[in-house]
């Protein structure tokens, strides 16, 4: 039975991936009395008089919601809010085991954006967090920022910048280990969707100062005719040399690409007109940019996929659930640039000297260490004034 | 420390009365792969091209959310959605620990009721059914009936339909005991808000053909000149004889009263001034129309109340878990009339004609055959041909 088969009948078997739980026995009139009415009035009659309250008394202050429309699940499009159901349980799953964090799916049956954008505003008494996810761009830009401005609790559109702290995590080890440093590195990220520009913007916040976005037209440059607006806007902090042409172009002499992609854009022919020991995550699911195998032939020293049975797989769940925690644990209203850089850091910090091989840049999601040094990474950061996530 | 203290106290410490729980292990790579990515792909196929494969692979066929905008909650009133997060989430539990069915409390940031009917449909994919909660009249009314007409799961006001249930069944069990009918006995409802207007209608429904509705201002009548629309409305079944006055006039001769209303409105002479051996449920909270003992005085020969430390305590939790259980069973669209006074039988009939007495006309909430007894009730139900919930 291969893993398609093998996932589907547990599914059937699971029912439902994530149930609640309540945390107190109820097994008296007393115990029901103290739950539910009357003496369930008196922490509501305290949050009536002080709104912050519901952090003390209720789930609040641990409680996200996995909001989606199912406009870009996975690999598989456009696949709406019912399908796209199994997705947000198994984020919720991930929440939970991983980050002590409860998650609840919420799939919205709509895909307009002032839609998503009220009933986000309209559910959020309730979270501590709301997790966009799946949502595609360029809609996913306005709605997290909007969000953003309009809600006291922290939004986060974890297609965009969980993919970017765990590539950014990788790409730090990946300089320690050809001793690069990120200004002078010349980066290649192709794919200019939701995660490709989250990527290129905290890689610029990170210290690169050669970062080149290109999309299915090529180099995203001055001259480009066919880029949306959130992709214009990247030039302001992109290709500074404002290059010109295909994919192919943009890579010769640069040292690390970054596919987010579409299977077997990049070619051995490619990757050999980069750098020496150039750096390479193809991280398009389930068929890579290009396979590790071809790309370290053609002379790639480190080479990171999205895919479990290859090395340095770029895998979210190393970041979300410790970055929600420890925004949680702040009650942070923001999910900042520098608590971004800070978790990226403290992931790659995981993995220490002795462990740092060609083979290991990122720490095994099923470290136990991760959430909580993730958590304490952001929690610091809002201790400090930061920038809002963008 | 009284109950007030007790239970804020045990809200602290408890930080939360629902939390999510995974319903698999995740301890290897595989685990991961299985119930994520990619293994999670299929059931998001399979569900793109059969959205009612929705409900066997995801939670959502076991799963409500129970919504409130805040605005009629407990005795409180209006206290907003933060402030009605602990009742919720006491419902929340009630629905697992009574009924086994997962629940989602959900605050909605709005007491716009367009706002709220599309925030209701926008969130409908992921659950299974829609607990509407603490909804202030008249908008409770609008609001149900429109979401019912647009969703395709079961919409359920429990403050109305949930108490109107639990009212009918201890009503049933007082007719016998006291050798009445519904078509031979006067009722007066006092209370003409979500809660009165239910338990008039679903009375009506079962046979009582003399239902007098009173609000503040006396008996609703055709010269009423204060009644909203709903109250209206109700002259079509109530009130047969167009009777005008006040509560006391409509008391003279009734068999049976039914207080939802406001502490201390009925009197012992009242009570002296309807049949003999009537029967009164007083549920104003936590201070009733009229106590037990000085009813009891007065004649009366039954006495329900809304109090844990009274006889016959008028309790949603016997219905509103078991309602939902066999709703979702059933993949029931709506909660119909029948499967309204099938559950308030079904509740009625868990009292043995042994234990049958003045003190003791509903079953324990703690009896464990109550939620799979009403479940049932309403399954059967469900296969017939039914009306919409109104």
């Amino acid at each position: 039975m291969d893993i398609a088969e093998e996932s589907l009948e547990l599914h059937r078997q699971w029912g439902g991936k994530i149930a609640t739980q309540p945390t107190m026995e109820l097994e008296t009139r007393h115990d029901l009395a103290c739950a539910y009415t009357p003496g369930v009035a008196e922490p509501c009659k305290v949050i009536a008089q002080d709104p912050e309250a519901v952090y003390d008394y209720t789930a609040k202050a641990n409680t996200v919601a996995v909001v989606t429309d199912g406009s870009a699940v996975l690999g598989l499009g456009n696949i709406g809010p019912r399908a796209a159901l199994p997705v947000m349980e198994g984020k919720a799953v991930l929440f939970k085991r991983f980050g002590d964090v409860n998650a609840v799916p919420i799939c919205l049956d709509t895909q307009d954006t002032e839609e998503i954008i009220q009933a986000c505003i309209n559910l959020a008494p309730a979270f501590g967090g709301i997790n966009l996810e799946d949502i595609s761009a360029p809609r996913c830009f306005e709605i997290e920022a909007r969000l953003n401005d309009a809600l006291d609790i922290p939004v986060f559109h974890d297609d965009q910048h969980g993919t970017a702290i765990v590539v950014l995590s990788g790409i730090i080890n990946a300089l320690r280990l050809t001793g690069r440093s990120p200004q002078d590195s010349r980066v290649v990220v192709n794919g200019a969707g939701s995660a490709g520009i989250a990527i290129a913007k905290l890689l610029v916040r990170y210290g690169f100062e050669d970062v080149v976005l290109c999309d299915i037209d090529g180099i995203i440059s001055s001259t480009s005719t066919t880029i949306n607006e959130a992709q214009r806007a990247m030039l302001e902090c992109t290709n500074p040399r404002d290059i010109h042409g295909t994919l192919a172009d943009a890579l010769k002499d640069a040292d690390i690409v970054i596919g987010v992609s579409a299977p077997g854009v990049i070619s051995p022919a490619m990757i050999s007109s980069m750098k020496k020991d150039p750096i390479v995550f193809a991280m398009a699911n389930p068929v890579p940019e290009i396979f590790p195998d071809e790309a370290l032939a053609a002379g790639a020293r480190v080479v990171g996929t999205g895919r479990s049975d290859f090395p340095n797989q770029v895998n979210n769940v190393i970041a979300f659930p410790g970055i929600f925690k420890g925004a949680l644990e702040a009650r942070a209203e923001r999910i900042t640039e520098p608590m971004k850089l800070a978790a990226a850091q403290a992931l790659a910090d995981l993995v220490s000297p002795e462990e740092l091989s060609e083979d290991f840049i990122m720490p095994d999601p099923f470290d136990p260490r991760i959430a909580d040094a993730v958590a304490q990474a952001v929690r610091q950061c809002a201790t400090q004034p930061g920038e809002v996530t963008a």
